[in-house]
Formats: C-alpha cells, sequence, structure tokens
C-alpha cells in the first residue's frame, strides 16, 4: 500500500486528513515508533512520543494536526488527522493478517447433533460439538475442539475459538468474538445450607444471554442464573479469567478488565469501566458510566451514573483520595500529637 | 404439576405445610416474584420481598407460617412453611428440565485406554480420552472432550462436564460434580532455586483426592501434592476460578467464592466459608467454621473455631471493623489535632 | 535403591555428601518426616523440623552437616550435606513415576495441518490439532486435545499438556512445560472507544515469544502483543491462573505465583518475584529482583534493583511495614489525643 492510498483510505473514514511529504512510498507494515524501521507507518498520540519524531526511522507517521514536522520531513511523510490513535488503529484492520481459525465448512471430526440449524458460510473446526436442537448463524466460526451443549443460539457472524464451552440454551448475538476456554452457562455457584452443615444444591434453570458485538477473553467464566437469564449487553467487552456470577446484567459497551470478579446477582450500568481484579459484592447496582479502579472492592451499590470507585470498601475517587493522603500523612500526625503531648507536660509542670 | 401436588410433594419433606386458597391450578414453571406470571410458583424467603405479595401475578407462593396472606386469596394460593428457601430449592428440582451432558453408551470418537474399568450406566462424550488403568463409577457422565490421564479414578454417580483434564492419578468420589474447564492435579508450583539464579523443578508426585457429594466449578485449578494428597473432603463446594495449590486440605462441607487462592500446605477445616477473591498465605492453618470475608489477605493460622476474618492482613471482623471504623475517623482526628495545636499555641503565648 | 547408591548419586551431584549409618537397607520412596515409614527416605531442611527426628521412621534421613545424629543412628541412617533440600529435590527425580501423557508418535484421531514439520521422538495425543506450518521440535510431547492453531513454533524437548491452546503466531522454547487450560496468544485486550460509547476492536496483530526452560501453570493467559511480542524470558515460572497482558515482556528466571496479575505493556526485570494475586498496573517497569509480595497492588515503576514491595499502592516493604504498625497503633494515638483534648479542657478553665 502507498502512502497515497492510506490517505485516501483514512480520508474515507475521518475529516480533514492532510498528507505532508512525499506520498509515493510503499508501506509495508504497522510498527511502534521505537522500533519502527523503513517502508513501516507509525503514529504519536500522546506527547511523551513526540521525542522519537527525530529518531524513528518509519517512512510514514500519523500525528494531530497541531504537530510540527517541517524538520522531519526530510526523511519521514506524515498524516495530520483529529486522532491519530484512531485512524492508526483503523489503519492496523488494513494490515491485519487473515487468521484462519478453522477451515471453511464443517471439520469430518466435527460431531453435529440432532435438529440442528446451521447457516451458510460457517466454518466448525476438528472435534467441535454441536449439541442436539443448537442453531448457528451464517458466517459463523466454530473453532475445533469447541463444545455447544443442546439448544445453543449462536447469531451470524460470531467466531467462537478453540476450546469454548457453552452450556446448554446459552443465547449468543451477532458478531462476538469468545476467545479459548472461556465457559458460558455452568452452573450458579447457589447452595442452601442444611442443619447438619451440609449443602443441597440450588438447580440452576436460567441461561446466559449474550448480545450482539461482545467480546470475551481467554478463561473467562459467565455462570447461567438459577432462573431467568444473566444477561451481557450488547458491545460488552470481557478480559481474560474474569467471573460474571449467576443472575448478573452488564449493560450495553461496558468493559470488564482481567481477573475481575462480579458477584451474583449485580446489575452494572451501560458504558462501565471495571478495571483488573476488582470485586463487586453480591446483589448489588451501579449506575451507568461508573468507573472502578483495579483491585477495588465493591461493597454497596452506587446509584449515581459516572462515578468513579476505588478502595476497599471502595468509595467515591475523590474521598479515597483524600483518604489515602490523610494515610500517607499519618507519620505527621503521629509527630505532632507527641510534640503536643510533650509540652502538654511542660505546661502543667 | 397442581398446586395440591406441589403441596403433596413438599409434604413428604417438611412438617407442618399447610395450603391456603385453590389447590387445583396448573403451576408449569418456578419464577421470580418480580417477574412471575399466571401459572407459576414464587416464594418469599426475605421479608423485603414482602411488598411484591399485592403485585404479583404467581398463582402459588411459599411463604412463611408468620406470613399473613388473606388479602391475597383473591388471586394467589399460598403454600406456608418453617422454611420457605428450602422448599422452594426442593420444588425447583422438580421443575428442572433435564440437561443431556452426553449421551447414554460410549461415544464413538471417544479414546480408551487400556485396562480401564467402566461401570453401568456410564455416558461418556464425544472425543473424551480415559486414560490407560482408568476405572469409572456406576452412572457416571463424562463429557465430551473432557481427559482422564492414566490411573484416575472416578466414583460412582459422578458427572464431569465436557473439557475437563484430570492428571494421572487423581480420586474422585462419588456423585461429585465438576464443571467445564476445570484443572485437577496439575503439578504443584515448586521449584528450588540454584546459585546462578535459575530454579530446578521439584517433582510433584502426589496425586489429588476428591471426596464425595463434591462440586467444583468452571476453569478452577487444583494442584497435585509434591508427595502424599492434596485433599477436598466430602461435600466441599468450589466456584470458578478458584486456586488450590498443592499439599492443600479442605475440611468437608467447606465453601470457597470464585477467585479464591489457597496458597500451598494451607489446611481447612470443617464449614468454612472462604468469599470470593479472598488470598491465604501458605502453611497456615484454618479452625472449623472460620469465615473469611472477601478480598480478605490470611497471613497466619486462626486456631479457634467460628471466628470471622476480614481484611489485609486479615484479623477478626470485630477488631478489623472497629479498625475501618477509626480509619473512616481519621479526618476527625486530624481536625481536632489542629485545633488542640492552635490552642497550645494560645496557652503558650 | 539402597542407601549406598543414593550417596554415590548425591555424590555426584553435590561436594562433601557423608554418610552415617548403615548403607545396605533398601529406599522405596521418598516422604514427609511426619509420615515417613520404614523404608523410605525424607529430609530436615528447616530447624523446626528437627523435633520428629526421634520420632520418624524414615530409614534415611537427608540433613545438614551441622546436625547431631549419633542418638538416631539405631533407627536411621543419615545423608549430611551442605543443602539438604537440594539434596532432596534431586533425589525425588530418582523416584519419579514416568508419567505418560501421550504415547509416541502421531495419535490417529489427531489433526495435522499442511506443511507441518514435526521432529523425532514426538508424541501427539489423542484429538489434538497441530495447524498449518506449524513446526514441532524434536521429542516433543503435544497432549491429547491440545489446539495449536497455525504457524506455531515448538522447540525440542517441550511439554504441552492436555486442552492448552496456543494462537496463531506463537513460539515456545525448548523443554518448556505449560500445564492444562491454558491459553497463549489470545488477543489483548485492547478497544479504541468512540463518540457514541461503543469500541472499536484494535487489531492484535503480534505474537507470544517463551524462551527456553520456561513452565506455565494451568489456566494462565498471556496475550498477544498489539504488535511485535509479547516476551516471557528464559527460565520463567508461571503459576495456575496467571494473567499475562499484551506487549509484556517478563525477564529471565523471574517467578509469578497463582492468579497474579500483569497488565499490559509491563516490563518485568530478571529474578523477580511476584507473589500470589498480586497486581501490575499497565505500562510499568519493575528492576531485577523485585519482589512484589501477594496481592500488593503496583501502581508505578520502581528501577532500583532488588526492592521488595508490599501494600496498596505498594511501597517498599520497610515503608509499608512502618505503615503497617502505625496504623496498628491507631487505637493509642487516639486514646492520646483524647486524654490531651482533657486536660487542654483543665488547663484552660
Amino acid at each position: 500500500m502507498t502512502i497515497l492510498e492510506i490517505f485516501n483510505y483514512l480520508g474515507q473514514l475521518f475529516n480533514s486528513v492532510e498528507l505532508k511529504g512525499n506520498g509515493e512510498c510503499q508501506i509495508s507494515a504497522p510498527a511502534k515508533i521505537e522500533t519502527a524501521r523503513r517502508g513501516e507507518v507509525t503514529f504519536v498520540a500522546n506527547e511523551k512520543y513526540l521525542k522519537f519524531l527525530s529518531s524513528t526511522e518509519a517512512s510514514l507517521i500519523i500525528v494531530h494536526h497541531s504537530v510540527t514536522v517541517d524538520e522531519f520531513l526530510h526523511k519521514s511523510s506524515f498524516l495530520k488527522v483529529n486522532d491519530p490513535y484512531s485512524a492508526f488503529v483503523f489503519l492496523l484492520q488494513k494490515f491485519a493478517k487473515p487468521r484462519t481459525i478453522a477451515p471453511k465448512g464443517i471439520a469430518p471430526t466435527a460431531s453435529i447433533g440432532q435438529g440442528v440449524t446451521i447457516g451458510e458460510g460457517v466454518s466448525i473446526g476438528a472435534s467441535a460439538v454441536i449439541g442436539d436442537q443448537c442453531s448457528i448463524g451464517r458466517n459463523c466460526v466454530i473453532g475445533s475442539h469447541t463444545v455447544l451443549l443442546h439448544d445453543v443460539i449462536v447469531g451470524d457472524d460470531t467466531t467462537i475459538f478453540p476450546s469454548v464451552t457453552c452450556y446448554d440454551g446459552t443465547v449468543i448475538g451477532k458478531r462476538v468474538v469468545i476467545h479459548s476456554g472461556s465457559v458460558i452457562g455452568a452452573d450458579g455457584f447457589g447452595f442452601a445450607p442444611q442443619k447438619d452443615g451440609s449443602y443441597v444444591k440450588i438447580p440452576q434453570m436460567g441461561i446466559v444471554e449474550i448480545g450482539d458485538d461482545v467480546e470475551i477473553g481467554a478463561n473467562s467464566t459467565i455462570d447461567r442464573a438459577t432462573m431467568g437469564s444473566t444477561i451481557i449487553g450488547n458491545g460488552v467487552k470481557i478480559d481474560n479469567l474474569v467471573q460474571i456470577a449467576h443472575n448478573c446484567s452488564i449493560g450495553d459497551h461496558t468493559v470488564i478488565a482481567s481477573q475481575a470478579g462480579i458477584s451474583g446477582s449485580v446489575t452494572i450500568g451501560r458504558n462501565c469501566v471495571i478495571a483488573g481484579q476488582a470485586g463487586l459484592a453480591g446483589h448489588l447496582e451501579l449506575a451507568d458510566r461508573t468507573q472502578v479502579a483495579a483491585q477495588a472492592g465493591v461493597s454497596k451499590s452506587f446509584m449515581q451514573p459516572g462515578m468513579a470507585l476505588r478502595g476497599y470498601p471502595a468509595q467515591p475517587m475523590r474521598d479515597q483520595l483524600k483518604h489515602e493522603a490523610m494515610l500517607r500523612n499519618l507519620g505527621t500526625m503521629k509527630e505532632k500529637l507527641d510534640r503536643l503531648e510533650a509540652e502538654m507536660k511542660t505546661l502543667k509542670m
């Protein structure tokens, strides 16, 4: 792809793209600015990377309109845009090598149950197991060794990587991506304590419903509801090793980072961000656009939209930062207290 | 099932079940009280849900004997019991749809090793791998893609969902349930540091022994012992993404919630509860009926039965709550200190 | 194996091994000192286990040169060494039973892609899937149900247990061990937020590169880089359920314990230890030999080699322990403050 072709491609997606320098040069790959070589394209979205403009070998650099580039035009061309990061992301999609998760068609070693519906253009990998009465939409890719128990519904254009397990009744939307090792729809963790100290299992009769455009990382677990559905909204992005317990409802476009744990019957609003290793206690609710910091422990509901929470037990960011400052100040408090005590002794003498 | 049939069924299990209202109506499904419709059964175990009695459409509601229901009899029938929650749990079992994890018999694509013993009524799913000298008890279900390495023993009536891995020598009791993606008996994390900074692997020669009536969630890991056995007692319930390291011993009927981590050589007593994301340091012991709060970090043994632990490092609940109250009070302390300082200045003038 | 043979074996590996007592006795197995029986070998590396010397039935005990053993020679023989722990570890390797992960050769149910290179002496288990253009080194063992997508390179003498997934392009070194359920090379968690609150996926075009002599536990996840490589250095040891995000670089011989989470673009030096459930925020750097305590939350870089970090946010051990002591002292501070306040009142009267 030449620089001019990239210019034209981005021009279709973004307003006011400007080319500075030579447009003829062939671009072979994207790269980080620190390691980019001749023939590669990179970007600067964060001011602290501007220092690399003089040293990088990149032939093309995507920058913000405000960046002065004239002194580097002897070695690099530039595309100036309003949002260099997004422009680079869309460019990456152009360079992404095609990945084969499973060859087109149904592998001869795949096991297809009775009453299964399979749309056009579907790929089903080696040894995959599709249970009775499953329905697989058009252009889906089901990786090798993935197991769908019976009555699973998969929407069009969804990709399930190898070795995913979906329990019976799971409903998956369109354009969903599920990475390897994740388990969708296993039984919620519900046991009724008996007088003798043992437990009786509470049947988990519900399902998991996953919306459109969801991405779920590797080795995450989303449990089925006791009754009704555990709900993952449209556009939700879930990282690796995340736990979502039974009866949760996650609002559209909410992001949950790795190793976060959402206890049972939690309701999370839209456009929230739950950072890594955060934990939410059961039966609570978070309003839209709530942000939970890494390792925070949320023990109650926060119903006002847009709050940032932090700490254990989690509280609003401002209160928590004040609290942490106070903690850092403990030594000074102690010194002051000791001095006052000494002065008091003197006074009383 | 009619209300009268439900009345008879619960009457066999619980004392003093009382029917108020019409017993003829057909009940098709259980439901939550907020969403229940005509022909469905629900329950109230917690007082704060009593407010839904007037609005719910449920045809049958299970309540405690103390609840006054006369004003609702025009639209709902009631079963009065001593423990509405348990009654409902047993009723759920009646309504649970049968789930097929693997059809009866041995799938033709399953791989069965040499010297394997398989009891009557066993189901082994597609592509499952049963290693040499394994023994599978009566009526077991082994999901598709589950792998048992050699010399694994599985007790009667045990269900292993798809894509579980049990390493060689694992011993599993009766009526155990293991959910997808869990790995039982992988090598403990043991390496001897060498003078040059590298590590030599310590052979992990032991096994994992799992008692009867245990349930293990999805994607959990239980490591084999270095020597001897990692022991999971009878009736233990383990949630998803839980780590149990080598040489641990978990007492009967202990419950471990999601993402909790138990370090090596820990001994946990009977009837304990370890909440989500809690962590236990290595080589410590917890007495029977210990309760560890979510995200707590337990750094030493607690040998007195029945303690509740919380915080990092974890301490008895009462001490920790006092400590947390003191922390919340830091601002007041600081103000008081500043005021005293000012007064001291005045006095000294 | 006789005691004399063990003496000779250890004599080849360690300096100055000394035999006290009878060398003829047959040794059948290693055991813990508390449970060892006649005919078994055990060791004492930690002084607090010396008390078992009088009660243990072990026929052979490995101890440090400084231990006085004469009074126990009537029942046990002793091997005195400089490092009893290491000596016992090497002895364990002698007693380890052979484990069969997959029989020699390629299982007939394995699926081998086009253009695959397979070295001599390789075992590939039932239903394993080796994608196009993969290269498997000599004497590798690929467990049943393991899936390698296309273009994966596996070095000589590497063992991959059942049900591991390696995404396309993953490069694995020599003598590596990967336990069941781990997912190597899944897409990094990268999404560009759009104005309407939705996210656009950032293509993850890089790979994962794993050095030689690495061991990775069960159900861990290591994500591919956005561009370039996520790097796991030589000799790195990773426990179960660990998350390593995209673009990380882990230095040689670093150890990462269970459920730790390393966020994106983190660089960890050589010979570090990251304890269980610790979390590292994104884009930070830790110098060589850094030690991070369990459950710590590291929020910034620490560039001085050899530091021990603890707490949330993590700080150097000495500061953190001082801080924790101060916290424990809060009650005393409060009492002192209240007393001073009362005294002040008296003074002002």
